[in-house]
C-alpha cells in the first residue's frame, strides 16, 4: 500500500513514562495506540502484524488437530459459580447485568463456556479426544496496567481446550500441544523456555508456561545448568541437604531471651546457626482462618506453595494484633503450644535438622531443642520453601535465576471441571465417565510486543519476515516513475509493499523506516537510478547495494 | 477433514419453537449452538463458512482502499457520554464499571471509539480523506432475542467509518461503498434491495438498508413499481393527492356530536369522507413533553417520522387520563384551542384538504369547517404520514410494500460526531475544520443466516460455493481403500473436503450431507467402484453420475 493512504504517523517522540522497547516502538511507529490505560487499539500497520501472528497459530493448531470455533463474549455467571471461579479469580473479573437481570462475567479464560458447550452433546468415546480453540478477547480487570502490550486489560487470547478419555490419552495431547507451541515461537523467530509453573486459578495438577527471556518480563524462573529442570520460581523445587539431623533429640526447654524480633536477633543471641532456628509466619486466608507456615530458618516462605498447600485463594500476613490474639507474641511465635485453631503447616526442610531454637509464644521467651513430632504435631507437611540462586536442583544441578515474557502455557485440567460442571462421555463399557481435560492458551498481543522486544535496536523494530507488515519498504527520493513502476511490479509478484510516496525528507523516510522495521528497504532515487538501479538494503544490514530495476523481485524472493 | 473428528453432531430434530429455516438448519446440521438466548458459539463448522465471509468482506474494503484495525471491546463511557448516545441508544446500551470505578459501554457501534483515535492524530487535508473498518463484537441488550442469528444480543459486525474534507469527497466514498457492498452480497450470493431508512440512534441526516427479500425479515419497506424508488416503512415518501383544497373557507362551528371515539364514527355520525376528518394522536416524549400529531384521516401517523421531525427520543401514546389532563377528551381531540403546552405537529397532507371536521376538545362536540393556519397554527408542519401498497411515489409509480433481511447499512453522518468531539484537520488555507464523516455496517452473522434463508430447501441447505464450509462432501460407503486415497488426493490439489469416514449407515450419511449442504457430494462405495469410479452430484442436482476416480479432482474444478 501507499504511506500517504495509512491515516497513522510515526511520532518523533513518547511519553517519558514509557521506558520498555516494544512499548515505545509499537506506538511510535503506529502499530498500536492506547485508548485508556491497558486497553489498545491495534492500527493499520499492528494489525497485519497480529494477523500474521495469528495465521501462524491457525496452522499450526490446525496441523495438530485441533478445531477452531468461538464463544460468546459474555459468558453466563451461574457457570462461574458451578466451578466456583468467581471466587478463585478475585479482583480481576469483570461482571455484568443484562436488562433482564441476567449475570454475565467477561471471560478471562473460557473453560466453563467449552465444558458447557461439550456437555450439551451425547459423546462417546469413539469421539474422543478432540482439542477446541478459538481466538477471543479476553478481559483482566488488572490494578495496575503496565508495559504497553505486556500487561493489559484487554487481549486478544489464542485458547484452547482439549478433552480425553482418560490421562494416558491426555497427556500425549499434552507433549502435541508443547511441540507445536515450539513450532509456533520458532516461526514467530521467539526461542521460549518451558518452565513449570502455578496454575493460579485455572485449576489442575500442573501446567507449563512457555517463556521468551527478557529483562522487561514478569516471570521469575529458576533453570538448572543442565537445562533440564526450569520451573517458575511460584514452584521451583530444589533439594534442601540434610544438617544435623543424626543428633540425638535433647530436652525442650524454655530460656530467657531479652532479644529483638528479627531471624538475625535470634542467631546473635543464642549464637547457633541461621538453619537450626524455626521460622515461624503467621498467615490468614480469605475465611479468616490462622494459618502458622513453619521452615527452616534459612529458606523463605513460598506463598504460592502455601496456597496451594492449604487450599487458601488468598493469604495475607497477620497483624502484631492478631498474633497477640491468639495468645502468641510477635518475633516470638512457636509451632510448641500454639493455640489449637491455627493450623501448622511445615516444610519438609524441618526434617533435616534436630534440636532447633525459636520463640516461645511469650515474650522475651525462646524454647530450645524444639522437635518435630514430640514437640509439635503439624497439620500439613510438605514443600512452602521459596528456590534461590545457586541451589541445587532435585538432580543435583546448580539452580540459576533468569526471567522472561510468559508467552503462552500449557495446563493439565484433569477432572477439575467436568466434575465441577458434571461433563461425561460414554465410555465403550457403556459407563458414562467424567471428562479428561487440559487447556492451552497463547497471548497473541503479548506475543507481538515480544517479538519487538527481541527484534529491535536503537532506531526501531527489525522484524522477522514472518510477522512483518510488509516484506518491503520501497522508497521512492523525489518524484521518479521507476518506484511507481517498481511498486506496481512487486505486487503483481505477489510482494508485500509499503511504497513510501509521502513528499517528506530522505531524512524523514529513513527515520521513518528504520521505526516501522520492515525487513527489506528499497530507494529509488536520481543517484540510485544514475548508479544503475535501485539501493537494496535489509533492516539488519549496514550497508546497500546496488541492485538492475529487473532484478529486484528476483533479489527479495 | 475427517467427520469422525468433528465434536459436533447433526441432530434429527430441533426445538419446535424454532420455525426459521436458517435457526432450524445452523443448529441441527452443527454449524452453532446457542449459549443462552441470543448469544451464540459458532462451531467448527459455522466457522469455516463466517470466516470465508469475512475474507470476502475484508477483500472487497480493502479494494476500496479502507483499512483494518480494531478497537477495545470496551469503550470508556465518557465518550458517548460527549456525542449523548447513554441517553439515545436507550435500554439497549450495556455498561460496566472496572474496579477502579471507571465507566464502559460495551460498543454496539464504535463511532466514538474511532473518532477519538483520530482526533490524536494531527492530520491534513492532504491525508483525506480514509475510512478505517474493524470487524469485532458488538453487544445489543435486545429485550428479545428471535429467530436464530437474525436479532441477537451479541454478534460479529463489519463496522467502517470514513473521514473526509467536505461533503463532496464524502459522497464519492458513499457511493464507493454502496458499489463495495454490492460487490460483497454478490460474491456472497445475495441479491440486495439498496432502500433508504432511517438512522436510529446512529445519527446523520440519511442512510441506507441493504435489504435481502425474506418472509421471515424485520425490514418492512415499499419498492416502487419502476424500481427506482425504494424506501423503509420507517421513512417512505409518497404523493400526498390533492382532495378538496380549492374549496371555500366556511365558517367553523360547534356541532353536538352524540358519537362514538372512532374515526368511523365520525364519518357515520356526519357522512362526510374519511379524508376529510382531521385524526389526531397524542404522544408524550421521554421528557413528558405533550405532542399532538395531526394528520389527514384516511392517513396514518410514522411514530419514527414524529420522532425525527419532533427531536423525541422516545415517544409513546397519551392515556385518557392524560388527554383529559390538558383538559381535551378521548376521541374529540382537536388543535383548535388546545393546550399551550401541547406541541402540534401537522402533517403535510392537511394542505390537501378545507374545511375538515374532527373533535372540539369536549366530549360529544365536534367542529365543522376546520381550517389551518385560520382556526389553529402548528409548531411543525412536514411529512410524518405512514406509506402504504398502492400508494403513488414522488415521481409517479405504484408503491408495494414488502419485507426482507437487513444485512448491511451505510450511513451519511456529517458532522454530527465530528463537532460532539470536537474532531478536526487543517484545512489547505490553514484553518481547523470538523470531518465529514460516514459509517458502513455489515452483520458478519447475520449474514451467515441469510445466506441460509436464501439457499436451502426440506432437506438442509445448499450453500453457495463461495462461502460453503468445504467443497466437497467425500461420503466413503463400508470400508475401502479408495475413499482414503481420494481425500488425500483432493487435499493434496487444494479441494478443501470433508470426508464421511463415519461407521454409520449410508441413509445417515446421505441425511447428514443433505443437511450440511456442501456443494459436491462425492460418494465411493463397492457399487460406485464396480460402475466405473465415484457417484457425483451437486447438492442441488436431483441424480448423480459415475465419474472416474483420476477424473474426480478436474470434475471440481
Amino acid at each position: 500500500m501507499k504511506q500517504s493512504q495509512l491515516f497513522t504517523k510515526t511520532s518523533k517522540t513518547v511519553s517519558a513514562d514509557i521506558k520498555i522497547a516494544s512499548h515505545k516502538f509499537l506506538i511510535q511507529a503506529g502499530f498500536i495506540s492506547e485508548s485508556v490505560a491497558g486497553r489498545y487499539y491495534f492500527l493499520p500497520l499492528g494489525m497485519r502484524v497480529r494477523d500474521k501472528v495469528i495465521k501462524i497459530i491457525e496452522e499450526e493448531m490446525n496441523k495438530a488437530g485441533a478445531l477452531k470455533l468461538i464463544t460468546p463474549v459474555l459468558h453466563p455467571l451461574e457457570f462461574w459459580k458451578e466451578t466456583a471461579r468467581t471466587e478463585s479469580v478475585g479482583f480481576e473479573l469483570m461482571t455484568i447485568k443484562d436488562r433482564n437481570g441476567s449475570g454475565f462475567v467477561l471471560g478471562g479464560t473460557a473453560e466453563e463456556m467449552m465444558v458447557d458447550l461439550v456437555r450439551k452433546y451425547n459423546i462417546s468415546y469413539k469421539d474422543l479426544p478432540f482439542n477446541i480453540y478459538q481466538f477471543s478477547q479476553k478481559f483482566r480487570d488488572e490494578m495496575r496496567a503496565r508495559g504497553g502490550l505486556l500487561r493489559v486489560r484487554e487481549f486478544l487470547m489464542k485458547d484452547a481446550y482439549s478433552f480425553h478419555a482418560d490421562e494416558e490419552d491426555f497427556k500425549k495431547e499434552y507433549q502435541k500441544m508443547w511441540d507445536t507451541y515450539m513450532n509456533i515461537f520458532n516461526r514467530l523467530g521467539l526461542e521460549t523456555v518451558v518452565v513449570e509453573s502455578d496454575n493460579g486459578y485455572i485449576g489442575g495438577d500442573y501446567c507449563h508456561e512457555f517463556v521468551v527471556k527478557s529483562e522487561v518480563g514478569e516471570s521469575k524462573f529458576f533453570i538448572s545448568e543442565d537445562g533440564k529442570y526450569a520451573s517458575h520460581e511460584d514452584t521451583a523445587k530444589f533439594k534442601k541437604e540434610d544438617k544435623n539431623n543424626t543428633e540425638e533429640e535433647k530436652e525442650l526447654r524454655e530460656v530467657e531471651a531479652n532479644r529483638g524480633k528479627t531471624m538475625e536477633d535470634g542467631v546473635k543471641f543464642h549464637n547457633l546457626p541461621l538453619w537450626q532456628q524455626i521460622k515461624d509466619v503467621l498467615f490468614i486466608n480469605e475465611k479468616g482462618e490462622y494459618i502458622l507456615a513453619i521452615i527452616r530458618g534459612d529458606l523463605d516462605v513460598n506463598e504460592t506453595k502455601l496456597k496451594n498447600i492449604s487450599g487458601a485463594i488468598d493469604l495475607r500476613m497477620a497483624t502484631d494484633e492478631e498474633v497477640r490474639a491468639i495468645g502468641s507474641e510477635p518475633g516470638f511465635i512457636s509451632p510448641v503450644g500454639i493455640d489449637k485453631k491455627v493450623k501448622v503447616i511445615a516444610d519438609e526442610s524441618l526434617r533435616t535438622i534436630k534440636n532447633a531454637y525459636g520463640g516461645a509464644n511469650k515474650k522475651n521467651l525462646d524454647l530450645m531443642n524444639v522437635n518435630i513430632d514430640r514437640d509439635f504435631k503439624t497439620e500439613i507437611e510438605g514443600d512452602i520453601a521459596m528456590a534461590k540462586s545457586e541451589f541445587e536442583s532435585l538432580d543435583g544441578s546448580i539452580l540459576k535465576e533468569d526471567k522472561g515474557i510468559e508467552v503462552g502455557n500449557i495446563f493439565q485440567l484433569g477432572y477439575h471441571y467436568s466434575k465441577k460442571m458434571n461433563a461425561k462421555f460414554v465410555d465403550n463399557d457403556g459407563q458414562e465417565k467424567f471428562y479428561y481435560m487440559g487447556c492451552y492458551g497463547i497471548g497473541v498481543d503479548r506475543t507481538v510486543a515480544t517479538i519487538v522486544e527481541k527484534y529491535n535496536d536503537d532506531k526501531g523494530i527489525l522484524w522477522p519476515e514472518s510477522v512483518a507488515p510488509f516484506k518491503v519498504h520501497l522508497i521512492s527520493l523525489g518524484k521518479n516513475e521507476e518506484a511507481e513502476n517498481i511498486y506496481n511490479d512487486l505486487i503483481k509478484s505477489g510482494v508485500e509493499v509499503l511504497y513510501d510516496d509521502r513528499e517528506v525528507s530522505a531524512g524523514e523516510k529513513f527515520a521513518d523506516s528504520d521505526l516501522i522495521g520492515i525487513p527489506y528497504r528499497v530507494v529509488i532515487s536520481k543517484k540510485s537510478l544514475k548508479n544503475g538501479g535501485a539501493e537494496i538494503k535489509k533492516r539488519n544490514e549496514k550497508e546497500s547495494r546496488i541492485v538492475k530495476i529487473e532484478d529486484i523481485t528476483k533479489e527479495i524472493n
